[in-house]
């Protein structure tokens, strides 16, 4: 199998040392980053294979599914749901396939506003190669520095400012794919009706179908203005409800980001000093008793361009009665907006458990599902005289529903670390997962390992067939991506 | 079978009578009025059945699968692709499902602005229903008179004002559909990373892989203001031009329709009258040598909403120099937007071969898709002394590209009426699929038996093996519409 795969990518491209597998094994979820220090198993790839390019990639899958070789698709390694765990399944070995050198902008439609880019470019380049052209996608999730555009595509990623650029699947307007029954292209026009969306079916499929190695997206304008804000409103059920005017009156900022009181206070108590100190008795005089931050970012044109849309959103706003806290606090958390993966690694040092999940629902569901998985982490993880912080937030408003991120904070125990978090987990899954669902299993994050139980409960046993059906006609051997998206 | 669909439904709603039957056998394309007019064969089916409520369709549905009787729901019957044709496949006997009792708003949401709708629910009845709550769908395709919900999901529908409302498929938050393994119900969330998107595959899959029974649809607050008006651009591709620019800039009206200066000297000359010459005298002293018609229309909650809007829309018009040409040509418009189809009948009495068409592609292959499709059908039907008149227009915007319908109107060959339009709509087909293609067989009239031997040139080989893998999964007897779709 190693001369198989040596003989597409050279000899240089097959690695074998232990540091460069021992890289690309698993993601960046914190039951990962346990396993990296020592807590739990990690799966570990026979090989790490290097190709240069779509046509290599599509001979490297062939290879694998003649020879019935695993093959885990790699991009930036920031799966929080261990999608990138080097999972063996059935097969004797597994190799990971790493697409850093697919790092190309191949083409810009500066007309139709279209880019073709490598699966392999990482956001900040991909951002610096179309700004080039005068264009950008806008796409920023949290794991911006390091994710690749190869994984939002098969992950579905949504980023901070998906109410004004859109989630990534918006953007998504072909793709390129190697199966094993071959290289698969969609996408040959802004919208369609020849058929079921085929491209919705890539995008979210997490390697188990096939690598995607080209993505065409719609890329916009670079802005040249922006503005970022900060308001504070009393109270989770006024501010869930003002978040929800805006999506309805459609004139949501294109960053609208509502913090709990819980996380609101965990904000305040970081940034500590006498400035928040006089924020908190200035909120107390203006009679907010539950302060929520809401954070609001336009981006745009001009100057002009922004203020009119601003002043749309404030109209709708203005009824919730915000307390403007100045643009230094949207500018902050705009700054600090990628920093929470490090700032974890560094709780992490200090003793705590550490560690973010989301799900999303419709608007008449946000409460009733907020204060399930609330309830069903602090049940988990008060134990032992240990008390959780269970902090909230709303990050992406949609017309109908809402997402809710919710971020933990507990001592960590000791002597069964892997054990604490995966049984909180496991409660707020179930929490997601039941009466329904309340939820979906992930707004964001995808399926990967962690979630796959959860997804009968969402798509039916028949849209689980439905998958599977899918993945034996384009990969009858099994080899792709093994124990992901599918709990089978 | 015919017993066991009576113990489902009742005798009363087993209907054997030739009227009834001949009722329900194909659309309304103009090859299926020639049918009816007696020229090609009509596909009759055996019976038709008319099922109550979701759970006689989905006993429907088994019983079908279990005697191996082909099954061809039926919505309003306005598909002009053959998709309603009571084709049986490699069945011995096909039965067709009339959803017409399935009527009811089943409830809506109004917090989460989510409405549930039986599949069989007419689109103005959908409105009337949806309007006592204070809400619309904003659904209007030029169907809209008679098509349904169900029919709409079904084929991946496109209202007029998609460009405000967006396409179906943009408003469907959940699905229930009855397939031969029983029933599937998909949406828990406005948006979600749980793989694919799985109502993306129920939406557009016309029949073939379960009915659809009821659809959660996201609704708007019924407008209570409105402006339509027309304007004149000089040349299509300003026009083009300038439609490209207000989308791309996202500051689109509701609705936006423009024609090209075949279509606009049509709609000039049906006009008729002394109003008429003095507009085409007056855009020649402003200079407009090859006027292009655009209908542009708002709707909203106030008129200073709509009156900000459109201002934001006529600032980036303002390049392509527009001559206004008043609320009365956007009201005649508005007001005869669904009388296209009833035209055509009268037409067709005086011995006319009238016929539309559509796509859509990227910006960049708008001018070279018009063109191409407009030569084929021109090439195809100049024979025996006969000018066709080829019309096109654009009437769905996106930030990437746009569709473009094309209108043919040509004096009938009375030897051979069928193949005069077949040979010229296999003309465009031809056109659209070839080089790559230049863009999708259809944007939004869907596959059914026309389209479907040219979806292999869009989706791939691998494309038609994946939708064919999902429909043996959910109807592994293969009796759900046969024929459509897959030309397989």
């Amino acid at each position: 199998m190693r001369k198989a795969l040596e003989s597409v990518v050279g000899s240089d491209h097959v690695l074998i040392g232990r540091d460069d597998r021992l890289g690309r094994t698993g993601g960046l979820s914190y039951v990962d980053l346990l396993r990296h220090r020592g807590t739990g198993e990690l799966a570990v790839p026979d090989a790490v294979v290097v190709p240069a390019d779509p046509d290599e990639v599509q001979r490297v899958v062939e290879a694998c599914a003649e020879h019935g070789v695993g093959l885990v698709p790699f991009g930036g390694g920031t799966s929080v749901v261990g999608g990138v765990q080097a999972l063996r399944g059935d097969k004797e070995s597994v190799v990971v396939l790493d697409l850093c050198r697919l790092d190309e902008l191949v083409s810009v439609d500066p007309v139709s506003r279209l880019a073709v880019l490598r699966a392999g470019v990482v956001a900040p380049e991909a951002e610096r190669l179309l700004a080039a052209h005068g264009f950008t996608l806008g796409h920023v999730p949290q794991s911006f520095e390091r994710a690749t555009i190869g994984g939002f595509a098969a992950t579905r990623s949504a980023g901070q400012a998906s109410a004004g650029y859109g989630r990534f699947e918006d953007m998504v307007e072909g793709v390129r794919m190697a199966t094993p029954r071959g290289e698969w292209r969609l996408g040959v026009s802004p919208a369609s009706a020849a058929g079921p969306d085929l491209r919705q079916l890539v995008v979210g499929s997490e390697g188990t179908f096939g690598v995607i190695t080209e993505v065409t997206v719609r890329v916009r304008r670079l802005p040249t203005a922006r503005r970022y804000e900060g308001f504070v409103l009393d109270g989770w059920t006024r501010g869930a409800e003002a978040v929800r005017e805006l999506a309805q009156s459609r004139v949501l900022a294109d960053v609208t980001r509502l913090s709990d009181p819980h996380e609101t206070d965990m904000a305040f108590a970081l940034s500590g000093g006498w400035k928040t100190a006089l924020l908190r008795r200035y909120l107390r005089l203006r009679g907010v008793l539950d302060p929520c931050l809401l954070i609001l970012g336009w981006e745009g044109g001009s100057d002009a361009e922004i203020a009119a849309r601003r002043k749309a959103t404030l109209r709708v706003l203005h009824r919730a009665r915000p307390v403007p806290v100045g643009t230094a606090v949207g500018e902050k958390w705009r700054h600090g907006r990628f920093a929470g993966p490090r700032q974890r690694d560094a709780l992490m040092d200090t003793g705590v458990c550490v560690e973010t999940l989301e799900t999303a629902t419709y608007w008449s569901t946000v409460d009733t599902l907020r204060s399930a998985v609330r309830a069903a982490l602090v049940d988990s993880l008060t134990e032992h005289g240990r008390t959780p912080i269970v902090a909230c937030h709303i990050s992406h408003a949609y017309e109908t529903g809402a997402s809710l991120y919710f971020t933990t904070i507990v001592p960590r125990d000791a002597d069964d670390p892997f054990g604490q978090w995966t049984r909180a987990k496991a409660a707020a899954c179930a929490a997601i997962s039941a009466n329904g669902p309340l939820g979906t299993i992930s707004h964001h994050h995808a399926v990967g390992v962690d979630h796959a139980p959860y997804l009968p409960a969402e798509i039916g046993a028949l849209g689980v067939d439905v998958l599977a059906a899918v993945k034996r006609e384009l990969d009858p051997e099994g080899v792709l991506n093994p124990g992901k998206l599918l709990d089978r």
